[in-house]
C-alpha cells in the first residue's frame, strides 16, 4: 500500500471531510458514502476507459464466489463455455464451472492448459481448441503462483471471462474483447474484502428462477452495489487508490512503472546462470516473478537472509516451489533495487 | 463506533504492533494475520461463552446472503424448516429460503406472522405454529425498521437459526439454543463487509455435490475461514472491538448499557401524548427505538431541527415512518440525554 495512501487514511479514519464522522461509522445509504461510491466507479471507468454499456459493481465474496457467480449468471441449459487453463486458481474455476454446468445441464470444455509444462507458460494463439458457439471464454491473466501472464488478450470471437484478481489495473485492457472483468482487490486495488466486477450489459440475461437474489449480478446492477451493505471502507480505499493511479499517469504510466521494475529484476535473474527463472520468456508476469536457485538448500537459505535484510514474502508457492517476488503497483522502484543487489551479494558469497 | 477503538486503528494503520506492515498490505497467510483471526474468534468465543461445539467463521457478502446460505447447508429434500416473521428482514431471509427449497423438494413453512398488524409486535410463544419435525426454526432477533425485539428466544425443539445482524453482541445468549446464528457485523461488532457465522458442529452435513465450494459451511470451518481471502481490516477492527466489550464487562456489562440507554429513551417517550412508540410495550428493542409525533409535518421537522443538533439518522424507514432511534453499543449514554433533551425542548414549541 503506498505510503501516500495509508497517510490519507490516517489522517481522514476520524473524521472524513464532509461527513462528520468516520468512513467506519458512516451509513451506506448516506448521502456522503454514495458520493464515495460514485467517485470509486468513476475512477474504475476511467482508468479502464471503460464503455457507457459496462456496469461496475463491488461485491463481497473475492474471485472464489465470482467462479461460481459467472457461470450462474451467464451459462444456461443446453449453451457452453470455454475454460482457458494456466495454474491452480482456473482450475478452481473450471471446479466451479462445472457443478453449475452440471446442475443446468450446460457444458464446460478445457480449451487448452499447460498443466504438463508446470504451467510455466501461456499457450499460444495456435493451442487453443476453441468452441464457435460458446458463450465466454474464461481465462486468468495473471498467474500469481508460476509467475506468468497473458501478455495479451487470447483471441477467440466468444466475449471473455477474466479473473484479474492479481493483474487488475496494472496495465490498459482491450476493454471490448471483454464480456466480465472480475478481480479481488487485495493486490492492486485496495484492501481485502471488496470484488470488483465489471459487466457488459448484454450479457445480462433473466436468471433462472431460483438463483439467490445475491448471486445475480442484475441485482447489484439494478442497485449500484446497494442491494445490502458493501464494504464501505474498501470501496472508500479503493477511490482514494484510482486516484493515486490516476496521478501516476493512469494506466500507461503504472504499466511502464510496472515494466520497469520487472525488467530489473529479470535482467538480474538472466545474467547469471545461479538464477533461473522459472516462467517461459514470452510468458513472464510483471507481477510475480518466480525463479530458482541452484539447489533448495540455497533456496531456503536465500529467503531465510533475505527476510533479515527486509525483504519479505520472497518464498515460492509449495507447488512451485522456488522463489516468488511479488511487484504489484505499490511495490517502489528501490524495493526492486534492494533486492537485486540482495541477489548479487548472495550469489558472490555461494555462487 | 467508540473513540478508544478509532484511535487504535489510526495508531496502527501504518504499522500493526509486531508486523512491520499495516493491516491493509498483510498477507492473510501471515503468520501475523492468523494471530490476529485467532484472537478475533476468541473474543466471539469468550463474549458468547460459545462451547467447543461451535465453529466461529468470518464470512463475507453480510446476511443477506446467509439468507441462501443457511437453507443451502440445512434444509434438504424432503425436510422443512419454520420461519417466524417479524419484518421486512425475516420476510428476505424466507423468500431466498423457498428458492432453496423449491429447487432441492424441500418445503419452508411460516410458522408465525404478525405483518397484518404492521410488525409491531413480536409474536408471543402460544402463536407459534411450529412443524415438530423442523430442522431448524428462523428468526430475526431484532428488528431495526420496526423496533421490536425478542426478549427470549422462541420456544422451540429445534435448533434456532438467527439473523442477529441488529443485535449480536448487545446482550448475553441462551447458546444452547442455537444451531447457527450470523451476523452482519456493521452494527455492533466491527466495518460493513464481515459476517460472523456461529454454527454448531452437528448441523454440518454432506451438501449436495453442486453447491458452491464458497456457499458450503464445510469449506470455511475446514480452513478456519481462510479458504480464500477474508476481509482481513475487518477481522482486525472485529478482534478489538471484541476486546472494548469485554473490558466494558463483556455481554453483561454491554446489556446494562444497552437497558439503561433504551429506558431513558422510552421513558421520555411514555411521559408525554406527545411522543408515540411505535412498537408494542412488551416487544420494544433496546437497539432500535422507534416512535410517532403528532403528525407527518412534525416529524419532518423533528428530524430537520434534530440534524441541525448534531443528532442524525433519526428518520424512520419509509415503511414504517416517524423516527427511529439506533442505540447501538458504542452509541453513548450522552447522546441519549442529549436526543431526550431535544425532545422536551421540541415538544415544549411545538406541542
Amino acid at each position: 500500500m503506498p505510503t501516500a495512501i495509508l497517510q490519507q487514511i490516517q489522517n481522514e479514519i476520524f473524521e472524513l471531510p464532509g461527513a462528520g464522522m468516520s468512513i467506519l461509522e458512516m451509513s451506506h445509504r448516506s448521502k456522503r458514502f454514495e458520493d464515495i461510491l460514485a467517485s470509486a466507479e468513476n475512477g474504475v471507468r476511467q482508468l479502464l476507459a471503460l464503455p457507457e454499456n459496462y456496469h461496475v459493481l463491488f461485491l463481497q465474496g473475492g474471485a472464489s464466489l465470482q467462479f461460481s457467480m459467472a457461470p450462474m449468471n451467464l451459462l444456461f441449459e443446453g449453451e457452453g463455455a470455454d475454460y482457458i487453463l494456466t495454474g491452480g486458481w482456473s482450475q478452481k474455476a473450471l471446479k466451479e464451472a462445472h457443478k453449475v454446468a452440471d446442475e443446468r445441464g450446460a457444458k464446460v470444455r478445457v480449451a487448452s492448459s499447460t498443466q504438463s509444462e508446470k504451467f510455466a507458460r501461456i499457450p499460444r494463439p495456435d493451442e487453443l481448441d476453441l468452441d464457435a458457439n460458446a458463450r465466454f471464454v474464461h481465462f486468468t491473466s495473471n498467474n500469481t503462483l508460476f509467475g506468468t501472464q497473458w501478455q495479451s488478450e487470447p483471441q477467440c470471437a466468444a466475449p471473455l471471462a477474466c479473473d484479474a484478481s492479481s493483474d487488475i489495473m496494472s496495465r490498459p485492457l482491450d476493454i471490448q474483447k471483454y464480456g466480465l472483468i472480475y478481480a479481488g482487490a487485495q493486490k492492486n486495488l485496495g484492501p481485502a474484502g471488496v470484488t470488483l466486477v465489471i459487466i457488459r450489459d448484454d450479457l445480462l440475461r433473466e436468471t433462472p428462477k431460483n438463483l439467490a437474489t445475491m448471486l445475480d449480478y442484475k441485482t447489484h446492477v439494478k442497485t449500484h452495489s446497494l442491494y445490502n451493505t458493501p464494504n464501505t471502507f474498501g470501496i472508500y480505499v479503493i477511490d482514494v487508490v484510482c486516484q493515486w493511479i490516476e496521478e501516476l499517469g493512469g494506466l500507461k504510466g503504472i504499466a511502464r512503472r510496472n515494466e520497469e521494475k520487472a525488467q530489473i529484476l529479470y535482467d538480474a535473474i538472466d545474467a547469471t546462470d545461479f538464477y533461473r527463472g522459472h516462467a517461459a520468456p514470452d510468458s513472464r508476469s510483471k507481477m510475480n516473478v518466480t525463479f530458482r536457485l541452484p539447489n533448495e538448500e540455497l533456496e531456503k537459505q536465500f529467503v531465510k537472509e533475505a527476510t533479515a535484510h527486509d525483504l519479505d514474502g520472497l518464498k515460492g508457492h509449495r507447488d512451485v516451489g522456488g522463489l516468488r517476488a511479488s511487484l504489484y503497483n505499490a511495490f517502489p522502484l528501490e524495493g526492486v533495487h534492494a533486492l537485486v543487489e540482495f541477489m548479487r551479494e548472495f550469489e558472490t558469497k555461494n555462487g
